[in-house]
C-alpha cells in the first residue's frame, strides 16, 4: 500500500494545505501520479447554499493547490458513476471536514469497499483529517459532531489502528470537558483490543514498502490498553503498529 | 410530561452537581418523588478498572448528592431486569458522560422504548449533558467522541428539537477547528427540518404542564434553517419549540 495520512490541512496563519504541499508533491511524483480523484464529501458547508455547491467550492480549492504541483484534480461528486470513477482512479485523495458525513456519503455511493480494494492493490491514497480517519478500521476516534447517521461506523481499515487527527495534549484555557487523552482512554476502555495513534497537527503517517513512518515536527502519542501512553519521535519506524 | 433537561452537572470550581441541586430538589419535591432510578451508562471511566466499577462509582457519587435532598438512588446497573426496573421507577435520572455509550447500552438493555413510554405517561425525567441530549429525537448534536457504535442514533424523542449541551460561543484561544455554531449549522445543512437549541452551561430546560421554560443565567441560542440564530433570555416561554 501507498498511504499518506495527514493530521490537518492547514497550520494556523498559513495558506490552505501549505505545509502539506512538499509531502503530497513528493509522494505523488514518486508514484508517477499526474491526476487524482478527489472525494469532497466531508465538506458540508464550504458554501452555505447547498451540499453540491459546497462540494464544488471544496474541489476548486483543492484543485487550485494541486495545480501548483502539476496535478489535475477530478472530483467524484461530478461523476455519474462514482464506483466506476474510483475503479479507474490513478490515485485517490480524501479531504477533511465532517467524518460522519464523509462516511455516510461514501457508503451511500457504494464506494467504501471498492476504494479499500483499490488501495490494497497499490493505488496511492492521501487523506487529511477526516480523510486520514477513514484509513482506520472505524470512524470511532473522530473529533467531529455526528450530524448524520452512517449505515455503519466501519471505514476502510487500511491500517489496523485508529488515528485521532488534530491530537492535542491539554484543553485550551476556558475549555471544560474531557481532554483528548481522556476521550481516547474511554475509547480504549470500551475497545481494549484497539490501538490509537494521536497524530498532532503538522504531522503525517506515511506507509510505503510495508514501512510506516511518522513525518513532521512533533511526536506521535500511542495509546494501548494496560500501558502508559508512549511518544514516538518523527522519523520513527512505526511498522510495529501494522 | 415532566422534564428537567440540564446542560452540565458542574460549574468550574464548584462541587459536583452543586448548581443543579435547588432545581432538582424542587422538581422532585413538586412531583412527590422520594426515590429515583439512575442510569449511569454514560459514565465510562469514572474508574479506570472496569465499566462496572465505573458505574458503581458514578452511582455512589450521585447518590451522595441526592441523599442531601432526601432522595434515594437506585442504579439500574445493579438490576437483573432493567426493563422491569424502568417500568417500576417513580422517576428516572440520566447522568452525563459519553452519549454514544449511554445510547448503545440503553439500546442493548432494551430500555429506550419503555423509558420513552413511561415519561410520556407522566414519570418525571431528569437528565444532564448526555442525559439531556437523549431527550431529543437523536444523539446527533452531542459533543462526544463516538467510542462505540449504537444500534441506532434514535433516542427518546421527548422533545421535537435537538439539544446541544455545554453550548459555547467561541473557541477558546489556541483551539483550532470549527466553532460550536459552525458544527450546528453543518447539522442543519444536512437536517434542514430540525431545530437545535444551544443550551449554555448553568442553564436547563424545564417542561411541565405543556410549557417549556429556560432556567439559568444565560440565554438559549436557537438555530433553524434559513434563519439567523436567535437568543432567548432566561424565563422565556419556549413552548413554540414543542
Amino acid at each position: 500500500m501507498k498511504l499518506l495520512l495527514i493530521s490537518n490541512s492547514t497550520m494556523a496563519g498559513e495558506a490552505y494545505l501549505d505545509w502539506t504541499r512538499p509531502h503530497i508533491s513528493e509522494f505523488l511524483n514518486r508514484h508517477k501520479v499526474k491526476k487524482i480523484c478527489f472525494i469532497p464529501y466531508a465538506g458540508v458547508r464550504m458554501s452555505s447554499e447547498s451540499l453540491i455547491s459546497s462540494y464544488d467550492i471544496y474541489a476548486q480549492r483543492v484543485a487550485g493547490v494541486f495545480q501548483t504541483m502539476g496535478i489535475t484534480v477530478q472530483s467524484i461528486h461530478k461523476s455519474d458513476n462514482p464506483v466506476e470513477t474510483i475503479r479507474e482512479a490513478k490515485a485517490v485523495v480524501v479531504g477533511g471536514g465532517n467524518t460522519f458525513h464523509l462516511v455516510a456519503e461514501m457508503q451511500k455511493k457504494n464506494i467504501m469497499g471498492i476504494l479499500g480494494e483499490k488501495i490494497l492493490g497499490g493505488t496511492p491514497f492521501i487523506g487529511w483529517s477526516a480523510g486520514a480517519n477513514i484509513a482506520s478500521p472505524t470512524l470511532m476516534t473522530t473529533n467531529d459532531m455526528p450530524i448524520i447517521e452512517p449505515a455503519s461506523f466501519k471505514t476502510l481499515g487500511l491500517i489496523p489502528f485508529q488515528i485521532n487527527p488534530h491530537y492535542i495534549d491539554t484543553n485550551p484555557a476556558g475549555h471544560g470537558g474531557e481532554t483528548r487523552q481522556q476521550r481516547i482512554l474511554e475509547f480504549i476502555m470500551v475497545n481494549p483490543e484497539m490501538t490509537v495513534a494521536g497524530l498532532r497537527e503538522g504531522c503525517l503517517l506515511q506507509l510505503e514498502n510495508n514501512e510506516l513512518r511518522l513525518i513532521g515536527n512533533k511526536s506521535l502519542r500511542v495509546f494501548r490498553n494496560g500501558q502508559q501512553p508512549k511518544e514516538f519521535v518523527p522519523e520513527s519506524n512505526l511498522s510495529f503498529l501494522l
